[in-house]
Order: C-alpha cells, then structure tokens, then sequence
C-alpha cells in the first residue's frame, strides 16, 4: 500500500501551486458529491423544487472545471513540471473531467426528479434507487478521500465497490423491467427511473476512474482497462 | 475560419514526434470509426458473428489509448512545449480519452446486436437507429477530418450536426416507447434497443467534444459548455 505526499520544491511558490492545483480538486468534489446528496435527497421528499436547484448548479461544475484545466495548463507551461509533478497535473486533468461528466449525470437524474414529480409516480419505483444512490455517494465520498491522501491501496478497495453497484443497478432493471410488464401505461414514467439508474452507474464509473487516476499518480502505472485483481498485483509488485 | 499547421521547431525530431502523435490519433480515430461502421453493418444484417467481433475489438482502442497517453507523457516530459505545441499534446489526450468512450459504447452496441440476434427481434425496431447510427457515423468521420486539418470553422459546422442527432434520438426513443406499450412482452427486447439508440447519442456527445478539442487548440479558447452560436462568436472574434 503506497500514498504519496507531495514533493518539496527549491521554489516554494511551486509547492504552493501543486498544492492549490489539490485543494481545488477535492472543492470541485465536494461540491459534486453535494449535488448528489441533494439530487438524492429530492427523489426522497419528492421536493422538485430542491431538484430544480441541483439542475440549475451543474454550471458551477463546469466553470471549476474550465478554471483548474486552465490553471493546470498554466502550471505545464511555466513550470514545466517532469515526472511525479507532470504526473500530478495530467491526474488532475483527468480528474476534474471526470468529476465533470458525474455532474452532468447528476444534473439528469435532478431532471428526472422534477417530472418523477409532476407525474406523481409511486415511491415503490425508486426506493431501492435511492439506497443505490447511498452506496454511489459513499463510493464518491471515498474516492476523494483516495484523492486527499494519494492512497493507492484503499484505490484499489475503493475500485472493487464499483462491482457490487454494477449489481445493484442489475436488479434494478429487472425490478423496473417486471414494473412496465404489469402495468404498460407506466412505462413513460418507469423509464425515468431507468435513466436516473442509469445516470447512477455511470457516477460509479467516474468514481472508479478517479481511483485509477490515483493509482497512475501514485505507482506510475495506467491500470485502465485492468482487473482488480490484476491492479492488486500491480501494486503490491513494487 | 482558422486552420492550423504543426509549427516548425528547430528540432526535427519534435517536428517529428508532434507529427507521429496526430498521426496515431487519426489512426485510432480510423479503428473506432470502423468498429463503429461494423457495428451498424452487423446490426442491419442480423449477423451475430460480426457483432461479436466488433464487441471483442474494444481491447485494440484501449490499448492505443494507454499507449498514445503513455507517449504525449513522455513527449511533455522531455520536450517540456509551451504555448500551442502544450495545447496540442493536452488536446490529444483528451481527443483519446473521448475515442476511449466512443469504444466502449461501440462495445454495448455489438452487445446489443448479439443479444437481438439471439432474440430474433423485428426489424421494424432498428431500421431508424440504423439511420440514426449513419448520421453518427458521418459526424464521426467529420470530427476525425476537423481533427486532421485542424479546422475550427469546420469544427464549429460538424458540432452543429449534434442537435439533428439529439433531434433524432428524442424521436426514435418516442417510436420505441409505442412499440413497448403496444406490446408489453416485447419491454426486454425494445430495451436493449433502446441502450443502442443511447450509446450512439452518447458518440455524438464524444464526436462533439473532439470539434471542441480543435477549437480548443486552434483557437486557445476553451469552448466546452458554450453554445454553438456562441462559438461562432469566439471564433469570429480572432
């Protein structure tokens, strides 16, 4: 199990960079992982209202997005950074992307919620979304975490959560599915649900790639596209 | 309108490396461009085995992206670029980040196509996803040519093609949500047709971000989360 604290640098304004760069990340998350748990929240108390406001705060995820992409460009460019610290912006870069893309999803599911809403729909359609959000958010909220200490090894735990998710969303479906067989005339209002669950497993997703981003960061090694297994002996082989 | 050439260094060799690295995009841009193309081919015929093949080609578009990224680290790493030799190689990893993503949707695709295959569905669900994916398709060769000539007014004109795709997909997913109704036992089938028509939306998506990449490095502005009149704007600008 490795973490990985940040160089010292001859110039400390460097230093303070880098650590700006990850200060801002881990605000970015936070305030996705806000988004979320008011998403959720809103299905919870069928408050369109609060959903209209997660909706509408996507564009604050995206102008975080904007600002530290350009400020990572700005780093490459005068500092010219080469090996742990180039790695460190490229993770950034990738990072902020991805928490991008789980803002836009949770900004679909806070759609969802407002016409979950308007049509009335029976809380039976989304309970177990709802405790599937739970465990989207946990795995988010750990992921940071896996961001904050540059922890390799909870990564790879965090990594393995993605699987049990991709179980959950698989019972959803059929539970979903058997709902629009009984009753044909839901299907319009059913299908919502099937978008947020959708909307849900890909959050999981991103928060996989934030782990795998740490893991490249801290080992050096791009395990995209690599099992959990087979990331376990990447790392434990150093 | 603004195009852009590699510029020229007094080192042959980056000239040299900078032109490798556009040249591995495009042929990684040509591997997804087919995969997808195959995809559509098996899906209009029913033919399970290509659709197979398609799905267990993925690993070759993973494999060039971890290899390209692997190279654009490098090339920051020793070449240390600045100004629009940085733009270019940050472009490029996202371009192949964004070819990743359309792989893995080209993935569910063959799935997709396997599984109606097995199922024996109607043709009747898929001739307009058929078309659909055409238009995708071309937008996906348009994007990769914007890439090629470094093209900005032409990127501006192929992210436009986005809206008649999301146009498209909102009404095939109306036609599929009737066929569902019409036939509750058919709610399984129309489904996974349903994951097809999403997953091409979704290469749209990726298409659109691969025009905002050029723009991105031709032009150095960031143009995510901007409408298309106003790129126009930021464009004309110059």
């Amino acid at each position: 199990m490795a973490t990985r604290s940040l160089p010292q640098h001859i110039s400390k304004q460097f230093d303070q960079e880098l650590e700006d760069l990850r200060a801002r990340v881990m605000t970015m998350g936070g305030l996705v992982e806000e988004l979320l748990s008011n998403g959720l929240d809103a299905m919870d108390k069928s408050d369109a209202e609060m959903a209209e406001r997660v909706t509408n705060s996507d564009y604050m995820v995206n102008a975080m997005e904007v600002s530290i992409d350009e400020e990572c460009t700005q780093v490459l460019a005068r500092r010219q950074p080469a090996a742990g610290d180039l790695r460190l912006v490229l993770a950034v870069i990738k990072t902020i992307s991805d928490l991008e893309r789980m803002g836009d999803e949770i900004e679909k599911i806070g759609r969802m919620v407002v016409r979950m809403c308007e049509q009335d729909s029976p809380k039976s359609y989304y309970v177990s979304v709802l405790s599937m959000g739970q465990h989207v958010r946990e795995m988010l909220h750990d992921a940071l975490d896996v961001f904050a200490r540059m922890d390799s090894g909870k990564a790879v735990e965090v990594a393995e959560q993605d699987k049990k998710i991709d179980e959950e969303y698989g019972a959803i479906m059929r539970q979903l599915i058997t709902y629009m067989m009984e009753d044909p005339r839901s299907i319009s209002n059913v299908l919502e649900v099937v978008w947020a669950v959708r909307a849900l497993e890909r959050i999981g997703d991103h928060a996989n790639n934030l782990c795998e981003n740490v893991i490249y960061l801290v080992e050096g090694k791009d395990v995209r596209h690599t099992s959990i297994e087979d990331m376990r002996k990447e790392i434990s082989s150093d």
